[in-house]
């Protein structure tokens, strides 16, 4: 591909933002693993860590195979993308690598959301096949029909406005929502932990081990965030940078964090009446609050 | 804004590495929790990460609210900011988002220095309202007098030297100097931990609990520190992106650190025969070397 | 140095890139300090992790002073660099601090291989001079040779394929193979651990204490590869930016990374049969997998 000046220049600066924001959205495999393991009991901190490392080992490799095509295939097919396969024949010009860098990084962290749901109960090889379809098929169908041009609940390309806002609500909606349900059917099917409840239902307080671990998962998905949310602007060198910036108002994204809380919380009474188990409150999180 | 091509490429780069720059400048707290959590006795680990966490969440409140304002509302009063309230009416041409962001990663980062000062003897309710006064206004009051161009302390805008030399310099000396007095008063208000000296005033050595847990911390405020000092040149693409790397010769740095050694080592004896307490040396380390 | 506005942009994007590339590469000494605490028995963490912290301090002060020169002096001798100690007279348009930086962030991870190798037997001053001895002196030798535009393992330096292919490869020799083979000797000479094989010859297994500081150091040596192996690209911003993502295809580097473990396999069992003791398997690990 011949390149002007200026689209040389253009390309290398989004590159560069897409590559280390994409990085940082790894980081949250890493803030996953260690949130999970000081949430759990220590003799299941070693197995929900391992889930963690083969989400990012067997998704990387069911996503590269399977899943990227599945979700951003350029065949006009709404549902289901169906070739780039093992990224076979993909266009220079409108993908490259640091593309699916990127979203790779988002596909095992739907994997990361839900390996929390189904903690202290889980068999590793079990986890394995469920991570390998999920990162593999389940994520990228569901991030074809918002994200691809040709996906059924996608806004239409020419929409100005789709760059800098649907796509951007929609990122987090596909991610959190995905993680979520997954989470939520996984916990629902195992079942609570054993001891989790009381023979008359009444929940029974289980502590994670290592409060330490805790800190120091939530501040490094915290620094992930950052990749996350502001990377999705895939492109920081566009025509108009200054409207990049105004999807939410700041004050509207501290109101809604305020009420966010809340619907955790009403959300967590909700669940132990039901005697739902999910050790990380992820269903609860990532399904409640990301609707919001 | 319309923007030019020129223009829209520097402010991309500009942008790219500013934000980058305040993700690793977030960093530092993790940093910090895990630092002082090692530092500190085991009973003690939760209750100081907590802090961190509160700096984080609370001054980001309250440096959204008020800080920003006060440091760098562009009014001509030399002592203080007084407009720009929750990012109200902020001149897109000369601030955005990343800017304050930049700057918020910056006013939390002085809550952590001080949260090690006053480590083990420190009511968590107290130190909520101590976090959100330091970042909403002591930090940023001081900040305003250095880094606005209105500031009372401020070199002249207009003089070349100060977009790569003073500011910069300045920029360490804000966040070390408050970070390092608020710790001293706290550490002296609140007394020496209870055995940290004996009957005749002896120290006696309290020992942290996890050295793992403080080599963690030191690297990742060492991987921070590039987003805190390197990123300090706010612009990377200005008209003579060579005289950016002359602050300090290596050298010199060098020569530096040795005696900044020193300095600490002999503080440390200093405030053992005056009985202060710091157990994270916070005060000396920052107080005495940031002064150099 | 004048610049004219096309030199700056590139410049300045370079620039960016090459800096946070060689923040993560600095990460690894991190991922090392916390892979290797957790491998080895509890009573070794403290020891281990300071060599991490000492390859980082040393390295960093004779890799300043003699190490860079070595590698980079532009003296025509293809065997050793001659000028440019302490980064005196290095000129602006070829090499700048940026450069400097990740090329250190190298020299000191060289380094953090071998501390694995030398594990659990090593003296703190043993290893304090042989780590300024290596990022100063061995290492930079071995770069000069193939890194340097008149080293004699260089391709010609106006081959276009060396920006793009060769350079890279060789970055990653260069790198695991120094580490790999300073780790054999280092392994070879201290023998193993004592008990680490019974009277028989029969291994018995020592094992880490911590398996949460293993998958931390693991994930971080990971995040930081993001700098090494990408960053290695150290323009982003070139004339045909398209050719640089296609040093090796995707599906090759999973062919590989498969063989790559039946050969650190293959390995272990050798070096058991050996009595060759590395705890952390890094001679196997760098030597093995780094030559394929």
């Amino acid at each position: 591909m011949e390149m002007s000046w200026e689209q040389s220049v253009t390309y290398s600066i989004n590159t560069v933002y897409l590559l280390f924001s994409a990085y940082l959205v790894f980081v949250m495999q890493l803030g996953f693993a260690m949130l999970c393991a000081g949430s759990v009991r220590a003799k299941n901190a070693m197995n929900i860590m391992l889930t963690n490392v083969v989400d990012a080992v067997v998704g990387s490799i069911s996503y590269y195979l399977f899943g990227f095509a599945f979700a951003f295939g350029d065949t006009s097919n709404p549902f289901i993308g169906t070739n780039f396969f093992a990224l076979k024949d993909i266009p220079n010009t409108s993908f490259d690598y640091s593309f699916f860098l990127y979203q790779w990084a988002f596909a095992i962290a739907v994997a990361g959301i839900t390996s929390g749901s189904i903690a202290e109960r889980t068999q590793f090889s079990a986890y394995l096949v469920f991570s390998f379809f999920l990162s593999g098929f389940v994520y990228p169908v569901v991030a074809h029909w918002v994200w691809s041009s040709s996906g059924w609940l996608s806004a239409s390309s020419t929409n100005p406005l789709f760059a800098s806002g649907a796509i951007d609500f929609a990122g987090s909606g596909v991610v959190h929502m995905v993680g979520a349900v997954a989470g939520f059917w996984g916990a629902l099917i195992e079942g609570p932990r054993v001891g989790r409840f009381d023979a008359f239902g009444k929940p029974v307080p289980m502590r994670g081990h290592n409060a330490t671990l805790v800190v120091l998962g939530t501040f490094l998905l915290w620094f992930g965030w950052f990749g996350f949310n502001p990377g999705s602007f895939d492109k920081i060198l566009v025509a108009y940078p200054s409207t990049t910036n105004q999807v939410v108002e700041p004050w509207a994204a501290i109101v809604c964090g305020f009420f966010s809380a809340w619907v955790l919380i009403g959300l967590n009474i909700v669940v132990m009446k039901l005697n739902f188990d999910d050790p990380l409150e992820a269903t609860q999180l990532h399904g409640g609050c990301g609707a919001c």
